[in-house]
C-alpha cells in the first residue's frame, strides 16, 4: 500500500508559497463578504469544546449551497490549501482546529430542511441543521430525529464524527441513523451516497466510509436520514444504587433481557452531587441510573416493572418513576447539564472530558479502575455514561494552565484509553478522534490503520481535507 | 482519482504466462491434497443457484485457517492470479464465478464458532461457519443470531452480500450484526477491524467498508457478531388481502406506527397458490402478509391486536393467529420454501429470481407497476417480499436455455432494477451484485462509482480479489 502524504505535505509547504494568499484572493472574489479574515472569527472556528489549544484558520467561508462548498474546494486544491468542515464548533477533539492554516467552511448557513416524507420516516437536510431545529421542525408529524449527543450539534457534524448520546442504546448512532449523504469530494465534486431505500447490497457503503470519517475524506452537505415514530408513551425515572458496580450489574441484566429501553444513563455519587447543586435536585449522592421507557402505555409500565425487579435484585431501588412529563424533564434536563453540572463543583478549574467505550460485562471493571485512578490522582471528575452501550465520560476538573496538571490529565487520558482498548472495547465511543485521541489509534487497530491511511490517500492525495486528524503522521 | 485497472489487467495476461501453473504448485505443495483442480469440484464451486452461467476457477483450495487464507492469497499475489472467496455457493448474482480464472479459496471447513459472550450477547466465529450452525449452538444461552436470508449461508458469505432477510424488518442486516472481522487483503496481510464494543468512533468503518464488497477487497475469514436475546414470547399469522395495494399499505401504517413487528413478508397470489401446493396450506389465494411478533406476552397480543386493527382498516384480514409454535413452524417453512414453491407450479422451468428495494411509500406502486409488466410479459413470475423495508423478490419462471426468453427476462430484471432507483430505492435490497447486477451501478451511483472505483483501486491495485463483480469495466 502506499506511504500516506505526511499531514504538513501539502498545507505547510504550499502555505509559504503564499498559496493561501491566492487562495483567499480567489475565494472573496467569489463570496465577497461571507469569506473573512477576522481573528475573532478565525478563532471562533479554531476554538471548540475542546482541551486543545486553539488554532485557528486563516479564513472563514459562509457557504449556502453544496455547489459553493464545491466551488471553494476547488479553489483550495488547486492553491493545494487546507479545508475544514465548521457546523457548530461542538466537538471536543480539536475536529475543527487549523494545525496547517486553512480555509474553515462554515456550513451553519446550510439549514433548510429539505424534504420531509413521512410515510417513508426519513428526511433530507443540510449539514448546517442543528438537531433541535430538526426536531421542533418534524414534531408534528409524530415523528422524531432520535440521535442526541447533548449539545445542538449540527446533523452535518454529528454524522462527521459518528456521534450517538442517551438515546443510542434504543435507537442506535449516526452510523443507523443516516440513510445517504451528499459529500464534495477532495477534488470538488459533488457525489451522491446511500439513497432512499432502508436497505441495499449495491456495492461499497460509502456512506458509513464518510460517517466518522471527521471531514477527512471530504465534506458531507446534505444528509438523507431515517426518523423515528414518537413514542405512544414514555416514561421514566431514578434508580439509586449502592456502589458503581451494582448498578453496571443492573444494567447488564437489562440489556441482556433484551428490556428495549431507550436511555439507561450512570451518574457517579460525584455527578449527582453536581447535578444536586446545578439543577436543584435532591436525589440521594450515591450512584444513580436514570431511565427512559417508550412503548405502549401497558408496554412502558411493563418495562418499568421489570426494570425495578432487575434494580432490587442487585441492591438498589427504589425506582422512583417521573409519570409527569414535567419531572422527566427536569431530570434529562439536570442529565443534559451535567458538563455544567461537574463545573458547578469547581468553578474555578478548566473542564477535559473523554470517553471511552467497552464490552457491557467489562463495564463496572472499567468504570471502578478509572474510579481507583481517579482518587489515586486526587482528581474531582464525575462519572457519567451511557451504559446501556458501555460508554461513559469523565469529565476531569482541573487547571489546564499548570502544566504539570495538564500533563497528568493528559496521562490519565492515556491510561483510560489504553484501559478501554485492553477490555476489547474503543478509545472513544462518540466523541471521536480529532488531534486528541491519534496517538491511540495505532494501539487500537493495528495494521489496520495502514488500510485507513490508504483509503485517505487514495481519496485525498494532498492531504488537504482536515490535515492533522484521526490518522496520527506516520 | 485513479483509472481503475480493468477486470482483465491482471488476470488474463497472467494467466497467458502460465501464471496460474506456478500458482497451483506452489498451493499444492502447502495444501497438500487440500488444493484440487478436479473439474468437478471447480464447477462446482463456479455454481450457484444463479442464473448466469457456469465460470469455474482453475482451482479450489480448501482453507483452514486464517493464516492458511493469507497464505493462499500472498501465493495468488505474487503470480497475478485472482482469488474468490466461497462459502457455501448459495449467493444468487454470480458471486463466485470464476470469468477470469484464478483459485477459488474455500472457506467452509473454517467453521469453528471461537467465542460467544452471552453477558456481551456477541460472538466471534469463522467466516465458514452458517448461521443454523451458529443459532443450534447458542440455542441454551438464550440468545440467537437473528439474521435469516433462507438459506443457510455462511456468515462469511452473508457479510461479503451484506445479506438480511426476514427478520430485517426488526433486527437490522449484516451491516448492522457485524460488530468487527478479520480480513486477508489483497497483499495477504491480516488485519482486524471494528471490535467488541458496542459502538465507536474511532476511525473510519472499515468494517461495513468489507462488509458488502463481496470478496472485492479481501477476504473475511473470522467475525465478530452481535446477537439478540430470544424473546420472551413469540406469536404470528397470516392475514389475507383483497389486492397487493391494500397489503402493502397496511404495511406502511405497521412501520409509521412504529409497530416493531419482527416479521412482515408479502405473498402475492401466484405465490400463495405454490405455497399451497407445495407445503399444503389451504390460504385464499389472494395477497396475504406473513406476521411475527416478539416480546413480552403481552406485548405480542398487544401487537397482533394493533395488527389486527390496521388491516381491517385497509379492507384485509380476519388476521389469523398462529399460536401453537408448530402452526407458526409450519407457516415460516412455507415462506422459506417459497423458492422450491414457485418452482413446483412450473416445475419445467427455470428459475431466475431478483431483488429490489424501495421507499415503502413506493412499495405498492412498484410492486403494481412489475406486476402488470409480468402481465404484459406473460410471465410465471410469482412475488414475494420483505415488505417492512420495502424489500421484494420476482421468481421469474422461464426456460433460459431459450435465447429469447433468457432475453426477455434480463430485459425484465433492468426495467424492475431502473423502477426501483427511479422511485428511490435500489437495485438490489439484499442479494447483492456479483456479475448480474453490476450493469446498474452507474445509474443508480452516478459519481459516487468513481469513489468506489478508487477505493478498490488503492486496497486491490492489481484487480485480483474476486475481478468482474460488482464494479464494472469502465
Amino acid at each position: 500500500m502506499p506511504e500516506l502524504a505526511t499531514a504538513s505535505d501539502g498545507a505547510q509547504v504550499l502555505e509559504k508559497n503564499g498559496a493561501i494568499g491566492a487562495a483567499i484572493e480567489k475565494l472573496t472574489g467569489l463570496f465577497k463578504d461571507r469569506c473573512s479574515t477576522s481573528m475573532a472569527l478565525r478563532e471562533q472556528h479554531g476554538h471548540t469544546t475542546t482541551w486543545l489549544k486553539n488554532q485557528p484558520p486563516d479564513a472563514v467561508v459562509f457557504a449556502e449551497t453544496t455547489e459553493e462548498v464545491a466551488e471553494a474546494v476547488k479553489i483550495c486544491a488547486a492553491h493545494k490549501v487546507p479545508v475544514i468542515a465548521f457546523g457548530t464548533g461542538s466537538s471536543l477533539e480539536g475536529h475543527v482546529n487549523a494545525p496547517f492554516g486553512g480555509v474553515s467552511i462554515d456550513l451553519s448557513r446550510m439549514n433548510n430542511i429539505l424534504e420531509v416524507n413521512a410515510q417513508d420516516l426519513d428526511c433530507r437536510v443540510e449539514a448546517g441543521v442543528t438537531r433541535k431545529q430538526l426536531n421542533s421542525f418534524i414534531r408534528d408529524t409524530g415523528l422524531f430525529f432520535p440521535i442526541d449527543p447533548g449539545a445542538d450539534a449540527s446533523i452535518g457534524g454529528m454524522a462527521a464524527t459518528r456521534a450517538s448520546g442517551t438515546n443510542a442504546v434504543r435507537y442506535g448512532t449516526m452510523k443507523d441513523a443516516v440513510l445517504g449523504l451528499t459529500v464534495v469530494t477532495a477534488d470538488g465534486r459533488i457525489i451522491k451516497t446511500g439513497g432512499r431505500a432502508k436497505k441495499s447490497s449495491a456495492g461499497y457503503d460509502l456512506t458509513r466510509l464518510f460517517v466518522g470519517s471527521e471531514g477527512t475524506l471530504g465534506i458531507i452537505t446534505e444528509l438523507t436520514l431515517r426518523l423515528n415514530g414518537q413514542p405512544e408513551a414514555i416514561s421514566g425515572g431514578v434508580c439509586p444504587f449502592p456502589d458503581v458496580a451494582s448498578a453496571c450489574n443492573a444494567v447488564i441484566t437489562t440489556i441482556q433481557m433484551g428490556l428495549p429501553v431507550a436511555r439507561i444513563e450512570l451518574l457517579d455519587e460525584v455527578q449527582v452531587r453536581g447535578c444536586n447543586i446545578y439543577s436543584k435536585l435532591d436525589l440521594p449522592e450515591t450512584p444513580t441510573l436514570f431511565l427512559e421507557f417508550h412503548g405502549s402505555e401497558a408496554g412502558v409500565q411493563e418495562q418499568s416493572e421489570t426494570f425495578s425487579a432487575i434494580a432490587e435484585e442487585f441492591g438498589g431501588g427504589p425506582f422512583k418513576w417521573a409519570t409527569a412529563a414535567e419531572d422527566r424533564t427536569k431530570l434529562w434536563a439536570a442529565r443534559h447539564d451535567a458538563y455544567w453540572a461537574g463545573k458547578s463543583l469547581k468553578p474555578e478549574a478548566s473542564i477535559m472530558v473523554t470517553d471511552v467505550c467497552v464490552p457491557i460485562s467489562r463495564l463496572a471493571d472499567c468504570v471502578a479502575a478509572t474510579a481507583e485512578d481517579i482518587r489515586n490522582e486526587g482528581f474531582l471528575a464525575p462519572i457519567v455514561g451511557h451504559v446501556g452501550d458501555g460508554n461513559f465520560h469523565v469529565q476531569i476538573l482541573v487547571n489546564l494552565d499548570d502544566p504539570e496538571e495538564k500533563q497528568r490529565t493528559e496521562d490519565f487520558v492515556g491510561r483510560l484509553a489504553l484501559r478501554a482498548i485492553a477490555m476489547g472495547g474503543t478509545c472513544t465511543g462518540e466523541h471521536g478522534v480529532g488531534q486528541g485521541k491519534q496517538k491511540y489509534m495505532a494501539k487500537e487497530h493495528g495494521e489496520a490503520l495502514d488500510v485507513m491511511r490508504a483509503v485517505k490517500q487514495v481519496l485525498d492525495p494532498h492531504n488537504l481535507m482536515n490535515p492533522g486528524k484521526i490518522l496520527p503522521q506516520s
